[in-house]
């Protein structure tokens, strides 16, 4: 049965972070270099990281304080045996991996009333906990397969990449896929695609990379033969993201032109782990950019890449920078290039009579982020970003 | 055929302030006073507390960049017809009002994995919005009757409450009920019932009263003729809370126990009509409780008083007071009051051998808030809040 081997036995890890990092372990320090998708990976610094997708039974002590629901089981709704169609999620598994149709809500839109890069990072999470959820492989409470188990190993997400061609608007009807495949000898990769349901056509696009991690240790870990044995045949070859040689990013210092500091991590920014969540990172990646640029420009694309998890005792520091081959210092005959930076937002201004040199006098079209947990002796990077961005289109206002 | 007489032809106003608030019109303030649900209000402030559920016909100059989706319908999939079903947001008509069953996702609950207080009121809004759709009056705009675009009327929101049981846990499948009803002789009710699916067991309660407004003046209106003929038919009497005489507010001072000042709206904080929304509001008081209440105790019940719009550029004060009627100063003899305070904790810190005096000295159960604006002058209220709590049930920590 063709269905049957496209489910996925691979948990997938919400991208965030404990907020227990008081107590420093060396050992945790200095991870184990590993080689991820054909290019060396730096070093590592992730404590817990771990997964959000085992914890079908999910224990809540409030549910029967009143004695009139019994069973967790009515009341969670995770499906813990392998499924093909969850109804009550409009989740399917499909060749491509697992489908699910999304409706955007009233609260996911900005002020444009398009969806916001929120509401986008937030559906991914979600489809790819529906998608192991499909697998049923959530009884060990970690989402790890038995192999994994037996060796004390957890997933841990190292790089995250989203595209967005065309923002869903509010009350749009969406497809989203995803799917696991191989990330060089020892990761995973999990693919996103998200689609118009009407035309089919794609509107955005992202990639993550995951590895193991030892959770005793803390350290990285290889794939154990038994574990590759496990997981790989339901690896694809699929890419949402064609990239050979993934973009490194810089590391940005105490010079980068803009900067916010003393951020802090409220109560509402901690996740059912008690984590501050990827969707706060990247919050706080935007407030560091002015909103002159913010008001006129739109996010096309951004990279994450993780490098330690952030405390909610931590104070963060936001650092950005516009980059320097960014459109403000493009020449006259590096066309090609200005267009995949900016975007159709080029096009436009050639078209509203500005031509090229308006393109070029714009806000340049990419940052570089990092923000950073301030430490005892030095600060500590928590996440290293790279946003690009195209002009906002002229839209018609809400008039009230 | 009796499904036809309960759609409803009412819009909802998701609950907003605008963010233009620079320049104040003296004929906005001092609106008339007008009798709601029995008793008289006070006075209500409110410049532009417009209703985002006429914007069927949303214009997205994106859509059309790449030419390949010409027609918005296709994208906005907004229902602008009469329906009974809505098989994409699985709502439909139902004799109570609109139903829609709705799965708490991963991103909607907080560390404790039951959905936040900002979560369910976002639902809320979601489906009050969903019901208007359903109606399939949202062709002028606004969401306004015939009867009241004639006469540059539209709604504005003056009181919520929310009482909530039981917090629907991650993966759960509730159902949610709205209808309208009247409010007194020139006002509107939307009441919400949020229910376990599996049991039918209500797990959340609220209401909330609308009042017209000329658009032009910024004034409250009384409910015309020709109004009350166009919608009362939709009306029922059913009631989601039992309230006869709406609990007061008192206005706190800047001796209030606890206060944060200097609060801004951040971009993220503007909703599709580029207001702050009503979420924020309740973040903003809850940030001012002290962490170590919040720590253990979950919000039972919040009642919001609209006074006055808030602007993206306002510089916001959130105070915070416990309510002397609070369990701190019960006497013995109020174990009934005490009980309805507290809730079920009060049973629970008995059966754990503390006693009635044990649960006397634990942190009052209620509070009383109020958001205001620095004002040039003086400050001025935004909305006055009241929040009832009980103690969480020992929950099981998440093993990382």
């Amino acid at each position: 049965m063709a269905a049957f081997s496209y489910t996925v036995t691979l948990p997938i890890l919400p991208i965030r972070c404990s907020s227990n990092t008081n107590n420093h372990d060396p050992n945790k320090q200095n991870l184990n270099k590993l080689k991820i998708s054909g290019v060396p990976t730096r070093s590592v610094k992730i404590d817990t990281l771990t997964t959000t997708a085992g914890v079908a039974a999910t224990s809540v002590a409030s549910v029967s304080e009143n004695g009139y629901i019994s069973k967790e089981q009515v009341r969670q709704n995770i499906p813990t045996q392998k499924q093909f169609v969850d109804s009550h999620r409009q989740g399917l598994i499909v060749e491509e991996g697992y489908r699910q149709t999304v409706v955007i809500r009233s609260y996911e839109v900005g002020p444009d009333k398009t969806a916001t890069l929120e509401s986008i990072l937030n559906l991914l999470q979600e489809t790819a906990l529906n998608h192991v959820w499909m697998s049923g492989l959530l009884s060990n409470g970690f989402g790890a397969t038995h192999g994994m188990m037996k060796n004390n190993l957890i997933w841990v997400v190292s790089r995250m990449q989203v595209q967005i061609d065309h923002y869903p608007i509010w009350g749009e009807i969406v497809e989203i896929d995803t799917w696991v495949g191989a990330s060089g000898k020892n990761g995973m990769r999990r693919d996103w695609l998200i689609r118009s349901q009407a035309t089919g056509h794609v509107f955005a696009r992202a990639t993550s990379t995951w590895v193991m991690m030892n959770e005793k240790t803390r350290r990285l870990s290889k794939m154990p033969e038994e574990v590759r044995a496990e997981i790989s045949p339901w690896f694809k070859e699929k890419r949402a993201i064609q990239e050979f040689v993934p973009e490194k990013i810089a590391k940005l210092d105490s010079k980068a032109r803009y900067a916010i500091s003393n951020l802090k991590p409220k109560r509402t920014d901690m996740d059912m782990n008690n984590h501050v969540n990827n969707v706060k990172y990247v919050k706080w990646m935007m407030e560091s950019i002015p909103d002159q640029f913010l008001e006129s420009h739109q996010l096309s694309g951004i990279i994450l890449e993780y490098r330690k998890e952030c405390g909610s005792s931590d104070v963060v520091q936001s650092l950005c920078e516009p980059d320097e081959d960014g459109i403000l210092n493009s020449s006259m005959g590096q066309h090609s290039e200005i267009s995949i930076l900016n975007g159709l937002s080029f096009a436009s201004e050639i078209m509203e009579g500005n031509g090229l040199l308006g393109s070029l006098n714009n806000a340049p079209a990419r940052f570089t982020h990092l923000l950073q947990a301030k430490g005892e002796t030095q600060d500590e990077e928590i996440v290293r970003g790279k946003t690009t961005w195209k002009k906002r289109l002229p839209t018609k206002p809400f008039s009230a």
